[in-house]
């Protein structure tokens, strides 16, 4: 790359590239060789699905969810149970809890987590929209389903501790085996979890 | 993807990235997703560096490279030995051939290795672009740098036994190259290599 070999509107390209999460530059260099050989139509069309998604996609008013319109469909969506909120990080967890085609009520979407090692403190996340749905009246239960990571486990308890003087049941994903997964792969703390949390059968 | 929890500009923007060669949908998904936490700018810069490369570069009068001038800097190069012609198969082997920074001659992209079970006969690769290069004069030795592969080989073969009677002298990379690998991964020690224990076939 960079040599005066390649042209440099590919170089660019390339450089585009790998600025994206997961892309290193030879992965970069190899995509930008493939728009080369897409027709110009085809390269028109990635150019605008870039443009059209960047500028016509914004916050749900109520969930924070990623949506063309005023709400998204969740929201707007008069059958979901409006009294539960499943609370998650970012807009792709949404698409996980759907595709169970089991949770029927509403989310939202707080786009980060606490972390103040690297200076995302609670003002920084949309915890304040959160509040206010829930000060709004008729919310009854809010389930953390944040990560379980330091920083996932560390914002359930800011936020549960936030809410619970609010008279509102806030509730935590369980831990325990991966379905369809063994004991014998399982980390200790994940045994230990789903022990601890044992059911009567 | 698609369930109606996800905005329709982000689907397209997921689908856009999945047509790229080695992502899926899952990383197409995260991909679409950083898009749109880019600001307008950067998103506005990778769309016009998708449309500025594919507009302005066209292949090299001479060698076929990639290019956004009459003449790629290697072939507009009068320092660079006119005499030596390495063919390669993508615009890409020349940029790994560059990195050697021991090659002095020029190149010749085929855009393409011979392949009749996919339909890829000699009249679908720049070969009459070589030939005439050739015929022109000047040229004492070729340079066949194909992949070490079955369409590698083979094209290597045929063009050889196509340039023979012209009085060129044609050479073969040695096979320093690991078999059924690619030149694009190809470290400079292991390339440099190749180079130096060509074979004349």
């Amino acid at each position: 790359m960079g040599n005066n070999s390649t042209a440099l509107p590919l170089v660019l390209l390339a450089e585009q590239f790998a600025r994206l999460p997961g892309i290193g530059m030879k992965s970069a260099q190899r995509l930008a060789y493939h728009v080369m050989s897409m027709t110009d139509k085809e390269a028109q069309d990635f150019a605008d699905a870039i443009i059209r998604a960047h500028s016509t996609i914004k916050s749900c008013a109520e969930c924070q969810n990623l949506t063309e319109d005023e709400l998204c469909p969740v929201c707007a969506d008069e059958l979901r149970d409006h009294s539960t909120i499943c609370v998650v990080e970012t807009p792709k967890d949404i698409s996980a809890f759907e595709r169970t085609n089991e949770y029927k009520g509403v989310y939202h979407v707080l786009h980060g987590l606490i972390s103040p090692l690297d200076g995302i403190t609670p003002d920084k996340i949309r915890l304040k929209e959160l509040l206010a749905r829930i000060q709004k009246g008729g919310v009854e239960e809010v389930i953390m389903a944040t990560n379980p990571t330091v920083e996932g486990e560390a914002t359930a308890m800011y936020i549960s501790k936030l809410l619970k003087p609010l008279g509102v049941k806030v509730t935590r994903l369980a831990f325990g085996l991966p379905v369809g997964g063994t004991l014998e792969y399982a980390d200790e703390v994940t045994l230990f979890k789903a022990l601890e949390n044992r059911n009567e059968i």
